[in-house]
C-alpha cells in the first residue's frame, strides 16, 4: 500500500504541475500576452487539458487507486478521497461527451457574447438549450443521489447538496427580501456619488498595495498586475498573482476589487507547502474561497473600524475627492444598498438575491421544469420579485453572466455560500478574538489572518466545506451569522430599527 | 505513408507545444515571476522537459518514422528528416545518461557561480571534468562520423562538421589576429568615453523601441520586458518576446542589445505560420538565429548610414550626453575596437577570436588532447596569442561563461558562425539592393527584412545552415565577405592604409 500511494501522489502532482502550467497561460493571456499571441493559444491550452485528462483517468492512475485502499491517516485519506472523486467524475463520462461539452461551450461563448451585445437572448437559446441537455447528460454519466443538479454543485463545491443549499438559501431570501424593502424606503441614505468623484490612479494604485500588504499578502511570493477582469490565480503557494482594474471615477472597483483578490490570494499563500499540488495542500471549495476574498473585501474592508485606521490617510491620498468628506459619510457611501440589474455590482444585501435567482433557475432547468426558452420570464419575475428591480432587456437581465455560456451550471451557488461562509468565520473567530474590532481600527489585520492561516488555509482539503464550518466555528452553515451581521451593520447606515 | 505522416505532424506539434510552454515558463521566471516563485518551479520545468523526451522518443513515434520513409515533397522531407534526427539523438542516448547530465549540469552551475565568484577554478573542475566525461559518452552513443565533438555540435548547428568549423575558424584566425595588432597600434583612435556619459533610462526605451520598430518587430506580436540578461524568446511567430537591460552610463548595452534581440525576434515572428510547431516552421540553426541578430545589431545598427538617418534625432533625445558630439565622433566610439577579457562586451573585430579560443580549447577536450585542469593555462595562454590580453584572474579568464557549466560544449562555435553568416547573407541582400547604404540611410529597413523574409525566415528548416548559405550567397560559407567588411568599416575608423 506504501508504494502504491507514493505513486499515486508522484501522479497526482504531475496532474498539479499541469495545473500550474494551465493557471500561467492563463494568467499571461489576461496579463501581458501581445495581442496576436491568441493565435495558436487555444490549441495550446487544449493540449494541456487533454495531457491532464489523460492522466487524471489513466489504466495506472485506476490501478493505483485501486491499490490504496481506505487509510486512517488524515493526509493520506484527504489525498485518496479526493483523488478518487476526480477519477470517477473523469472516467464515468464518455471521451465523446468531454469533447462535445468542451466543442460546444466554446462555440457559445462567442454566440453568447453577441446575444448580449444585441441583447438577443433567443440568438443563444439553442446552444444553450444545447448545452443544458449535454451537462444533464453528463450529471447522468457522474451519477447523484437526489437530483442531476447535484452532480453539476459537485464539481464547484464538492460534498454539497442542492437540498442543503435550496433550503440555506429559502431562509435567506425570506429574509433578505424584507429587509431590502425597509431599506428601499429606509428615513436615510448616503450619498454614493462621493465614490464617483476624480481619483487619480497613482493614488488607487499605493491605496491598493498599501492594503493588499497590510492584509499580510506577500509580495515576494505574488504580484498584483492589471487586467480587464480582475482575478486570483496561484501557481503554487509561493507564486499567486491576482489583477485589478482601474476606474478614476469609481474608487470601490480597484480598493474593495483588490482586497477581494488579495483575499483570494492569502487563502493560496496560506495553502500548506508541505502538501503542494496535493488535495491537502489545495483549497476546500470554491465557496470556502469566496469565503474568504468576501472576508476581506466586505466585514474588514467594508468595515467602520478599518476606515477609522485608514480614513485620514484616504484623505491626504485623494485630496479633491474627500477633503470634504467625513467618515461617517464616506462609510455609509461604501455600504449603499440599492435594488440594481448586474450581479457583479450588487451590494452586500441583494447580491445574494441575484444567486438566488440564478440557483432557482438552474434548478428548474436541469429538471425540466423550465426550458431554456423560459430563462427570460423567469429571469425577469424573479429579478422584480426578490429584488425589486425588472430587467430594462435581456443584456442587462439572464445574459449578463458568462457562466451558463460556459456550461457552467452549478458554480453560481458558491458566490452565495461564500457570504455566508464569511459571516460564519467571521463570527467565529471573534470568540478567541474578542477585541477583533479594536485590532482592525489599531491597523492590526495579522491577528485575523493567523486565524484563518490555522483553522482555514492550513488545513487544504482536510474537511469538506460543511465538516470544515462545523469544526471551525462548532455549527453547520446556517444564514444566521450572515443576518445579523447585514442587520446590525445596516439598520444603522439607513436609519432602520 | 499519407496517414503515418498526418499522425506524425501531430505528434510534433504537440511537441512543439510544450517547447512553447518551456519557453513561457522561462520568459516569466527571468521577467516577472514574483522571488519566491523559484520554488517548485525548476519542478514544473523538469516535468515539461520529461513529457517532452517521453514523447519525442517514444514507441509510436519510432513507428511513425519507420512508416513514412523517404519523400520528395520539400515540406515532407524536411519535417521527416528533422523529426528523424531529433528521435535519433534522443533514443541512442540512455535515459540514465540523461538524467545524470542534468542532475550533474544542475549541480555545476550552482559551483560554477560560486567558483566564477572566488575566482577559484579548482573548485569548479571536477565537476567539469565530469560533464565533459559525460557528453563525451553522451556523443559516444549518439555517433559521429569525424570526431566525438561532431556530435555535440550537431545539437546547435544540425550538419555542421568540426573539421569544417576549424578550417573556417583558423583562417579567420589567421587574418584577424594581424589586423588586431594593427588596429592596437593604430594612429586614431575613438573615444568611447562618449558613450559612458550620461544617457537618462526614459530616452534609452524610447530610443530602444523605435528602432524595434523601424526594423519592423511588430509589437502586437511580441514585447520588450526587462531582465537581467537579454534574451530573445517565442512562443509562435505571433508571440515574440525579447528582453533589454539599461544602463544610464553605458549607451550601448540597451541600444544595440535591443537591436540584437529584436534581429532575433524579427526571425522568428518572419517564420512561416503555416508550418508552426514543425521544423519547417522553425529556424535552421543557432548560427543562423545569430546571424540574424548580429547583422541588426552591427551591419545596420553600428553603421554609418543607420546614425546618418538617426544621430540629429538621438541628440534631441540626450541633448547632455551628445550636444557636442559629431557624427565621426559618435561613429568611431560604437565602433571602438580594443583587446578586452571579457566576450559578451567585445567588439565586431576581436569577438570572434574570443570564440576561437573557446573552439580549440573545447575541441582539444573531447578529443582529450588536455584536461579540464589544464583549460586556465591553455585560456590565457590562447588570449595571449589571438587576443592580445592576458587574463589577471580566471574569473575574467575561463570562468567567465556559463555554457561549460550546463555541459553546453559545442555552442560557442554558432556565435562566430553567426558573424560570418550574416556578414555573407549581407553581402549577397546588396546584389539584389544595390542602393542598401542609401535606403538605412532614407530609414527604409523594410527591403532589407522582406529580403531576409524570403531568403531565410520564411523557409524554415528547408536547408541545413551550409546549404541555405549556398542557396542564398551562391557560394558555401566562407571568411571573405567578413574580412572585406570588417577591413573596410574599420581601417578608416582606426586611420590604417
Amino acid at each position: 500500500m506504501s508504494d502504491a500511494y507514493a505513486t499515486l501522489i508522484e501522479r497526482v502532482k504531475e496532474i498539479g504541475r499541469l495545473e500550474a502550467i494551465e493557471q500561467l497561460l492563463d494568467w499571461d493571456q489576461e496579463t501581458y500576452m501581445p495581442p496576436k499571441g491568441v493565435t495558436g493559444r487555444a490549441e495550446t491550452v487544449a493540449m494541456v487539458a487533454a495531457l491532464k485528462h489523460e492522466q487524471r483517468t489513466s489504466a495506472e492512475m485506476g490501478d493505483l487507486l485501486g491499490q490504496v485502499g481506505e487509510d486512517d491517516d488524515p493526509v493520506r485519506a484527504t489525498n485518496v478521497r479526493e483523488t478518487r472523486r476526480l477519477y470517477q467524475r473523469a472516467v464515468r463520462v464518455p471521451t465523446e461527451l468531454v469533447r462535445e461539452i468542451a466543442h460546444t461551450s466554446a462555440l457559445a461563448k462567442s454566440v453568447w457574447a453577441q446575444a448580449r451585445a444585441d441583447s438577443d437572448f433567443k440568438a443563444f437559446a439553442p446552444l444553450l438549450s444545447k448545452l443544458l441537455e449535454l451537462r444533464r447528460s453528463e450529471a447522468e454519466h457522474i451519477g447523484y443521489e437526489g437530483e442531476a443538479y447535484d452532480a453539476l454543485l459537485d464539481e464547484y463545491e464538492p460534498g454539497a447538496s442542492t437540498a442543503e443549499v435550496a433550503e440555506v438559501f429559502a431562509d435567506l431570501r425570506g429574509q433578505l427580501v424584507p429587509l431590502v424593502r425597509a431599506i428601499a424606503q429606509a428615513p436615510q441614505r448616503p450619498d454614493f456619488s462621493i465614490l464617483q468623484r476624480h481619483y487619480p490612479r497613482p493614488g488607487q494604485e499605493e491605496m491598493a498595495r498599501k492594503f493588499a500588504g497590510e492584509m499580510g499578502f506577500d509580495f515576494q511570493a505574488g504580484r498584483l498586475d492589471v487586467s480587464v477582469h480582475p482575478f486570483c490565480t496561484s501557481m503554487s503557494s509561493s507564486d499567486v498573482r491576482f489583477t485589478t482594474r482601474y476606474d478614476e471615477h469609481y474608487l470601490p472597483a480597484a480598493v474593495f476589487g483588490v482586497m477581494h483578490e488579495a483575499g483570494h490570494g492569502l487563502y493560496e499563500q496560506g495553502l500548506d507547502p508541505e502538501h503542494a499540488f496535493t488535495p491537502r495542500g489545495q483549497f476546500v471549495s470554491l465557496g470556502v474561497h469566496e469565503s474568504q476574498s468576501r472576508m476581506w473585501e466586505n466585514l474588514v474592508g467594508r468595515s467602520r473600524p478599518f476606515w477609522e485606521r485608514h480614513f485620514a490617510w484616504g484623505q491626504t491620498v485623494f485630496p479633491q475627492a474627500l477633503r470634504d468628506v467625513t467618515l461617517d459619510e464616506f462609510y455609509g457611501a461604501i455600504n449603499t444598498v440599492a435594488p440594481s440589474l448586474i450581479r457583479v455590482e450588487a451590494d452586500e444585501v441583494t447580491y445574494n438575491l441575484h444567486i438566488v435567482v440564478r440557483f432557482e433557475i438552474e434548478r428548474d432547468l436541469l429538471n425540466r421544469g423550465i426550458d431554456a426558452a423560459d430563462i427570460p420570464e423567469a429571469w425577469n419575475q424573479k429579478m422584480t420579485e426578490l429584488v425589486g428591480i425588472t430587467p430594462p432587456n435581456d443584456a442587462e437581465g439572464c445574459l449578463q453572466d458568462i457562466h451558463w455560456s460556459m456550461g457552467a451550471f452549478g458554480y453560481f451557488p458558491t458566490y452565495a455560500l461564500g457570504n455566508l461562509y464569511a459571516a460564519q468565520f467571521f463570527a467565529a473567530a471573534k470568540k478567541p478574538i474578542p477585541d477583533l474590532d479594536d485590532r482592525i481600527r489599531n491597523g492590526d489585520l495579522r491577528t485575523l489572518l493567523d486565524w484563518l492561516r490555522t483553522n482555514i488555509h492550513r488545513r487544504g482539503m482536510r474537511y469538506r466545506a460543511n465538516e470544515l464550518c462545523e469544526v471551525v466555528t462548532g455549527a453547520p452553515l446556517s444564514t444566521t451569522p450572515f443576518m445579523e451581521y447585514v442587520n446590525a451593520k445596516f439598520k444603522p447606515i439607513y436609519g432602520l430599527a
